[in-house]
């Protein structure tokens, strides 16, 4: 990027922009502002931004004294809760990096995460224990661990050593800290992608980047001192999507709901409703059986004003339209990837859209939105030609700015990820006139058939939406006149097998699609090829099935 | 400054904040967002982002034809139009530097100002060419002139050379312009400070320090994609407090009522309930007679979800609550200066307040508010000792930030006007335990009686309230006992003269005070001195009546 120098301002310009700086702007000026955490004891730890900067200040000092200076990398494995909030202020604020430490993938990359941080000590939670002692040998750069528990620390048992417990360690320590100023380009935390191929990438954002990520969060979500924000995104994943950084900046609220399970998210509304949350995030994943749990309920609550961030490539109208039922509560689709820090586009209605038909206005609702002011984004094609934002013409989606990342961490996979300072997301999708973006498949999975493109994802939503599938997948092969056509795989439920065929099927599918995008053939089977992590592995669908229309050319 | 360096980041932290991002994201998003332009003649100019940002790119390219290149100063005298709004993205888009100039400040200081500048090139409305005019032999560094007008150019005389006309400029150029990026720490634009003794001074603003200003306050304001921001600060003085950068970056309407007078102001209301404007910014001296006005109209409007800024040492009561009446409409008062870009406080109502009494609601609306996140506040006494946030210990009002200020350009003041990086405001105030920032009094005017303070400003306000009284002034006057003790200099209304005396005025004003507090001296004058701007010169008032209580002692 070619930079030029204009004329000298008169601006404090050396001012950095740092972490910081959000936690004590709220210990100023919203000191009595409340931060509700849930204990793995179901107890409900209640303090406020004050108190919050008195024990990271102890924190800090406690990190000083175990050794940790600017630079130096701290693995965490903590639920949501405040002293994941309080590791996050402290860590960066001494100059350390955080290291996020994703308690769901495998032991063999959680050691190459820790390994490839060259992280000194671990934090991590009582009931996690496990996962670091099974790798405790392996971890070639701790010099020490952390156990965070709201337990006393007779009452903690692990292998792991030389071992401290978090609040013996701030019980010693002194309220008096005066942190210093870091240089905004360095780390303040460290997040490793979870791909599904090949070893976990590491994104280092800058405490820059989560400033104006932040900062710009805050205004897309309309975050202000009346809000009540709840930490529902995991905190050691991507920071949680950084919502309790745009809280802390606003003043607003703050409720982490600690440990969760799918099973249970019943919680996660009862919390909700009893400490009267306004600004949530979260995945279709999480919010679905939230709903589901709220229908049981003898009175619906009213989330008028409830703003819930939410992220799918096809977003559920059911999960939308049910939420909205509660007084207008609105979920507000948008795209992100650990590499983007994540949010980069927010689906907001337009005004000049407002005459539109309801029925419309979902549809709009369902893509991805409209692209933060702050990031460029562009489509390009396999070329790497820039395509127009027509709607219809489909590329692989590219990010630059401020908070998108410009490399991988010490990683050679680094050359294949990035052109001109743009990130390739790896998804495929449009811009309309209007400005939405539509994510339409995965930039490797889209087909393209003489010329054109057809989207393996608009064609298994349509064929999952038969009554007779149960699961179908789309992939294209290679085809000796088109170059390549899609094939479905599709699946039948056990009492419509034998009931139904491939004209029935594609009969059903038609109306949404020209006939040239249609699947040739329709595969019948018993089972489809899936990845370690569930998901279609279309890579083996083409092996399985590559040859099916070159036999017929 | 000590700034520790941390572990490197891998975020794209060279991607610089720039101006032009904002308007190109604008039109790559909202193209279809209009913007609405009052010319001289009462014709409204209507044109949408993307046509704005072709003709800044029409506008870019003249620039680069007239010589002008990266660093260079380019002086403008202009309404607030949405020419002045092209000027400063295409003028700061190329790395120039965008020079306001004040029509209301004395040729000598505009001379001065273009001259400290050595602007190369002066844009001006065809109607304040006289202003120019008169001073072009004293313009040692500009080359040349552009007239901005919407009559054509064979209409326009002027005595200035060589001048062109803006309109026909940008219709010879081409729309393809390609910015470059800048760098962040350049200068954008310049505004000179007006102050009532001296030359003007320059604050310089980098680019880095408009874009932070911008995103706070389009989060303070709540400015959206569904908001009208109207543009009634004038651009020629702090950018019109940056209003239209918010705008822009948030897809909000933009409205520019071009020229417009204090006898006129009823314009200013038409135009904002023909356009729905829901956010405006300007003095409570424009916004009273606006409100005057309104309770002229037989349908009052309803200005439901209007959100008004304003700045004013002692907010009016009428003044909000005569908003308010009109459906919710707010005016939310601030404190800045040119130093601070300018916003650093914004008054809003924390929820732990939400259950005080209506009278201290609004009582506490009369405060300049809570400190932003971002800025350092601090309060000092003359010792340079820190005060503590408690709502009564008074000292100067000092800020330090991003967008604060750090010197004034080529000028020997700045040694006297900062300390430790803070901006001295010269404003003496207090910051509660809420976090209310209230000003008091001009620091060097705060009244220092045996160790208390006591606020002139407090007292003039509390003595004007008399019905008897036309005029009234106080000042800190040396005391041979008390160190400095309170006079007060009044004015009486013709018919009241002879009518009343000190201690009616005295009783009149006691209840609001301490009994030490009261002036001990009350003396009727003829006129009160002052400055060559109509403000009270309490130099003049200490040097003649300076020896009121030594004669005592």
């Amino acid at each position: 990027m070619n930079i030029i120098r204009g004329f000298p301002s008169t601006s404090n310009n050396a001012f950095p922009l740092n972490t910081i700086t959000f936690l004590k702007a709220a210990a100023r000026t919203f000191p009595e502002v409340g931060i509700v955490s849930r204990e793995i004891s179901g107890a409900m730890w209640r303090y406020t931004y004050k108190e919050a900067f008195a024990r990271i200040r102890r924190l800090a000092n406690a990190l000083v004294k175990l050794g940790i200076g600017p630079g130096d990398r701290v693995g965490v494995l903590e639920w949501n809760t405040h002293r994941y909030f309080e590791l996050y202020y402290a860590v960066s604020g001494i100059g350390a990096v955080l290291l996020q430490v994703n308690p769901r993938i495998g032991s063999a990359d959680r050691a190459y995460v820790i390994n490839h941080s060259e992280a000194v000590i671990v934090f991590v939670a009582e009931n996690m224990l496990p996962l670091i002692e099974s790798v405790e040998k392996d971890l070639a750069t701790v010099r020490g661990y952390v156990v965070l528990t709201e337990k006393p620390a007779a009452e903690v048992r692990t292998t792991l050593s030389p071992v401290h417990h978090y609040e013996s360690l701030l019980a010693e320590q002194s309220e008096t800290f005066d942190f210093p100023m870091i240089d905004e380009n360095s780390a303040y935390s460290a997040c490793y992608t979870t791909g599904t191929t090949g070893k976990p990438k590491g994104v280092y954002y800058s405490h820059r980047c989560i400033y104006l990520h932040s900062l710009m969060q805050a205004l897309m979500l309309g975050i202000n001192v009346n809000d009540v924000v709840m930490q529902t995104v995991p905190m050691f994943h991507c920071h949680g999507w950084g919502m309790f950084f745009s809280a802390t900046l606003a003043g607003a609220k703050l409720v982490f709901p600690g440990m969760y399970t799918a099973e249970k998210v019943y919680e996660l509304v009862d919390i909700m409703i009893a400490e009267k949350v306004t600004v949530n995030g979260g995945a279709p994943a999480i919010f679905m059986p939230m709903l589901e749990y709220i229908k049981t309920l003898p009175e619906p609550p009213e989330f008028k004003g409830l703003r819930m961030i939410s992220g799918a490539t096809e977003p559920s109208l059911a999960l939308m339209k049910g939420f909205y039922d509660l007084g207008g509560a609105e979920i507000l689709h948008g795209y992100g990837a650990t590499e983007t820090t994540p949010l980069v586009t927010l689906n907001r209605l337009k005004p000049s859209l407002a005459g539109v038909s309801e029925t419309e206005k979902w549809e709009l609702r369902k893509k991805q939105g409209l692209p933060l002011t702050g990031v460029e984004v562009e489509i390009r094609d396999s070329d790497g030609r820039v395509m127009p934002h027509d709607g219809k013409s489909v590329g692989e989606i590219l990010f630059r700015g401020p908070w998108i990342t410009a490399a991988y961490y010490n990683d050679e996979r680094t050359a294949e990820s990035f052109v001109d300072g743009f990130w390739k997301s790896g998804d495929a999708g449009t811009i309309d006139e209007n400005g939405y973006m539509k994510i339409t498949d995965r930039f490797k999975d889209i087909i393209k058939s003489g010329g054109e493109w057809i989207s393996s994802i608009d064609l298994e939503n349509a064929l999952m939406a038969h009554p007779a599938v149960l699961e179908a997948t789309v992939a294209g092969v290679p085809h000796p006149k088109w170059e390549e056509r899609p094939v479905a795989l599709v699946v039948l439920r056990d009492n419509f097998r034998g009931k139904t065929n491939k004209e029935d099927i594609l009969e059903f599918i038609a109306p949404r699609f020209a006939k040239w995008q249609l699947p040739d053939e329709i595969l019948f089977v018993d089972e489809i090829p899936k990845t370690s992590v569930g998901k279609f592995s279309k890579k083996d669908v083409r092996a399985m099935f590559g040859d099916v229309y070159r036999k017929k050319g």
